[in-house]
């Protein structure tokens, strides 16, 4: 029997910048097969459009439901886990899990708190930028002669994946999972809003001692963003190092 | 890095009376993205056809070299090892196996014969007929509520479960090379000492600034340790942290 997860409805599937409304379509009935349901859309080129409804054959619900954003911080509210997907040749200095261990990671954090699956344009994927807000970044494995996945195929697989995860989970592991102890040891993270304001408070600090002038270091605040959002901080981590740029503020004040 | 499996020749996907040339198209693309390349049409309803070839986006070489086939027995030619795809509420006595033991199965047997993958119509899935003709039917885990897979979905699953299986195979073949990049990885790592030199510089100037008294707060050390060794800071970041621990000495003096 197909077990739905119950928790299911803590994963979202994030689509940014789309510019084919019938792969919007297709993506959400693929979610809607694989038992996902919440679709968030930033700044689609054409939505709602009747091709993303045709496409879409029965699951139109999902897309009547798509959260439209205009950003993609928007779309992430409230989510402590953000997988990013990407084609596997980037040189990026940043985690990389298959998809499988991404259906796994995600089924099990749902248990405690949401989390965000993210895929980028049709030809160019996610921007450094966007990459700098995921804690891990999904790879596809494909022909490295043709690896040009569609997207919504791309959605198709990770989403497999997540409800392989559900089926694997029995009922009592699933009741493991969200004991109170594993929920507690998770929900420590920093959310990713609080990530953000953390990360404000640092560059506004580093301006502050004239550490950081932004138009001549553009890179600086990608790369310091880099490490915190690898190292995945816990609540009471963020607090701490808030409580440092606090401290150095006032030395300029 | 992705290896194509070398035997992947052996493995063919059969889509039987398929009513939507987007479907093919859309199933070759699917195909080669996976490192598949041989697709047996039997009696497709419209074959060769346009939507097909936009559909497949790039890879038109495996719909020219399609082999089109008046009948399922024509397709299955030289294949010691079929399975058929069927929606999971079919009550048939016939071996059920899930899309990653299909993909595991097919790649053990692609070493030594050849493999079909069989998909159905749209609507109506296989004949009794033609499952007569598999030998374990594939089952692909769907939500209950909408359970209908578009068919090029149904392909991405399992060839998708074959590339993953191929990969695995090949985890050893492969060691050498990956060792080889890991270690040139693993280099651009601060070292143990350049650490340490980096948690002294800290602690420093923490105290200068005031917000640190060793014997006060015994743990806040810890705490940082605890965050900076957990994302494995490489030595350009130690760089980057230290000019900023620098630059906050200077606000003091």
């Amino acid at each position: 029997m197909t077990y739905l997860g119950k928790n299911s409805n803590n994963i979202r599937i994030v689509m940014i910048n789309t510019s084919h409304p019938g792969n919007i379509g297709a993506a959400a009935r693929v979610m809607k097969n694989m038992g996902l349901t919440r679709l968030y859309l930033v700044n689609p080129k054409q939505f709602p459009n009747y091709e993303a409804t045709a496409m879409a054959s029965g699951a139109d619900d999902l897309l009547s439901q798509a959260k439209v954003c205009t950003s993609f911080e928007e779309a992430l509210e409230g989510c402590h886990l953000v997988l990013g997907t990407t084609a596997r040749e980037r040189k990026i200095q940043h985690e990389f899990i298959g998809a499988r261990e991404a259906g796994e990671l995600s089924v099990d954090e749902s248990a405690s708190h949401e989390v965000a699956l993210v895929f980028g344009r049709e030809r160019t994927g996610l921007t450094n930028d966007e990459i700098g807000l995921c804690h891990k970044l999904i790879n596809i494995p494909t022909n490295p002669d043709y690896s040009s996945l569609n997207v919504a195929s791309a959605v198709q697989i990770v989403t497999y994946e997540v409800m392989m995860a559900f089926q694997a989970l029995t009922i009592d592991d699933h009741q493991k999972v969200q004991s109170s102890e594993v929920e507690a040891e998770v929900e420590k993270f920093a959310s990713s809003e609080n990530m953000e304001r953390f990360y404000e408070h640092l560059q506004e600090t580093l301006i502050d001692i004239d550490f950081l002038r932004v138009k001549q270091s553009p890179q600086l605040m990608p790369k310091l963003r880099h490490i915190y959002n690898r190292v995945r901080l816990k609540q009471e981590e963020v607090n701490i190092l808030r409580g440092i740029l606090n401290k150095t503020q006032r030395l300029k004040k």
